[in-house]
């Protein structure tokens, strides 16, 4: 018995990363100080901030992943993974400064690692986050064949004095949103089962309400980074006093989770277009209203709370994929639609 | 439709990550300034070092996992994987400062994540870590009911004139074994094959070749951290040059990770005793000797290199798992077995 026989080749998944490896060093800046290949990667921690806190979060594409499969598409998952997590540091005001990733897979194919990495490196990139180091786990049994996992840790830092927590919040203030891309990273097991597995679709069926593109490609569109949104109010003297990231839990588990106690949102349903997949999957799962908000982003990928003074300004700002007003903090706590 | 009836259930994960949240806070100090639920996991950033550099790392337990699926014991998996990640920074010098973890599954049963988490915790605790954050991500149709993977995230911090490259190292240099417990966490696909799928065990098989250890027990036992042992080195004032943690690629694709250009090592097969579970799996599963140097540790989870001077001052320390010195650093390249 050889190691290769039981389905472990160390040395294609070598070469993999070597062919991978200039799109990763790409997103290297001077702080990096380890090459590709090391037990660790090293990060120049010397005057990140004055008073540096660092913020850190793991995290997955859920069963997105499924459709990647079904559409041998792979290019666009680690760009999700990257800008969910850049998202999810955002919401405590810190920016990115480096990257892990964890690759699993059942045995792996040609080609589909590069592109998994390129992604990540891509939005790493965008994001100005260093893509420093990352596994890759040959694990035939866990995972089927062509089959794989992907989870990512970011590392960001905020100076302390400038960590949002939401704990300024108060009734009145105001819910600015800005739209997602489509589902983003959740949900994705329900709207599988509505549109593909208990549904009429494959992923390449063009459905009316798609306007032209194919369920796999609706489903596939990258989840969006909001830092440069951030920064650009930040720059601009808004005083953003809690953001929300609304990924697993929809509106109505991650709205409350940045809100002080006695606080909670109306949010005001018609003030937005719901993206035509959400809808689809509604009707074709019969999912009703609170459970849709409750599953789904609904559009609205990320929030920004702000002054009844300032969110005026949000809007003049003009920035891409901003929605403007779609609710409020009110007395009380979690989510009333109207 | 409703988002449980697509194997997702987002309060049973609630549930179990609130029973597991007792153990969590237990590894916390006065650095994490955030609380569980946080959008990312606050770390207090200020005065870890003089010159810091931060040192990360990503790992799995590979499919260990499956002889925990078999055995049904879920609270040793996640030591594993944080003494892995330890020992992964220990290799350029880090101390770990928090830890991060993805749980991905096929469907939560009940007290599996608790256990995991617990395991996770327990030796966060022993290595004074902070287990900061964690993804609890459920996805049916990707893992089997039951099933599930498990990857961690680690940050360490060195002093920038403390980071260990092996840029020291030269012939002559000897390599100061530690006894690893077993399989640690690699090679696993290769033992499952040679004992269980193609062999004639049982996880709860007792060959006599394990000295009353069911097969199962032998290949969980805990995957040991050495970052006491460097610890008690550098206090006794012994200059360690540089260390290896031989996972997966065994003795002959670590060691030569740490070394000059120029440098290759001598390694004495004869100098330690090899744990049984390996010899079993070599004749069962016919690998030859340097296959199984590869595959395995062979009973050696890490490795010092010192001057010779050093060398008898680190036996002198009498460590835990100390087994002495093991082979030499040597010109030319690679490993070469006497």
């Amino acid at each position: 018995m050889k190691y290769k026989d039981s389905g472990v080749d160390i040395d294609r998944a070598g070469k993999a990363l070597k062919s991978a490896g200039t799109s990763i060093k790409e997103t290297w800046g001077a702080r990096v100080l380890s090459d590709v290949g090391a037990f660790g990667g090293l990060f120049d921690g010397a005057g990140l901030a004055k008073d540096p806190v660092l913020v850190s979060s793991i995290d997955g594409v859920g069963t997105k992943l499924k459709v990647a499969f079904a559409s041998n598409r792979h290019d666009t998952v680690g760009q999700c993974l990257v800008n969910h997590c850049v998202n999810d540091i955002l919401v405590q005001g810190a920016k990115p400064l480096f990257f892990l990733d964890y690759f699993a897979t059942g045995g792996l194919e040609d080609g589909v690692l590069e592109s998994v990495i390129g992604g990540m490196a891509k939005a790493c990139g965008e994001n100005g986050c260093a893509l420093i180091a990352g596994e890759t786990a040959e694990m035939p049994g866990l995972y089927s064949k062509g089959e794989y996992d992907l989870a990512g840790c970011i590392v960001g830092v905020v100076e302390r004095d400038g960590v949002i927590d939401g704990s300024s919040c108060q009734p009145g203030d105001r819910l600015m949103g800005f739209a997602s891309s489509g589902l983003h990273t959740n949900g994705y097991s329900l709207a599988r089962m509505a549109l593909l597995d208990e549904g009429p679709y494959e992923v390449d069926s063009r459905p009316d309400e798609l306007g032209g593109l194919s369920v796999g490609e609706a489903l596939l569109a990258v989840h969006r980074s909001y830092l440069g949104q951030f920064q650009a109010m930040v720059k601009a003297g808004i005083n953003v006093k809690g953001m929300a990231h609304l990924t697993g839990g929809g509106f109505t588990d991650n709205i409350p989770r940045v809100l002080p106690d006695g606080c909670g949102v109306r949010v005001q349903r018609g003030t937005w277009q719901v993206p035509p997949i959400f809808r689809l999957i509604q009707k074709l799962g019969g999912v009703d209203e609170d459970e849709m908000h409750r599953a789904f982003n609904m559009g609205v990928g990320y929030l920004f709370i702000v002054s009844p003074e300032d969110a005026d300004r949000v809007v003049e700002l003009g920035l891409e994929y901003s929605i403007g007003e779609i609710g409020q903090v009110a007395q009380g706590k979690g989510v009333a639609y109207e």
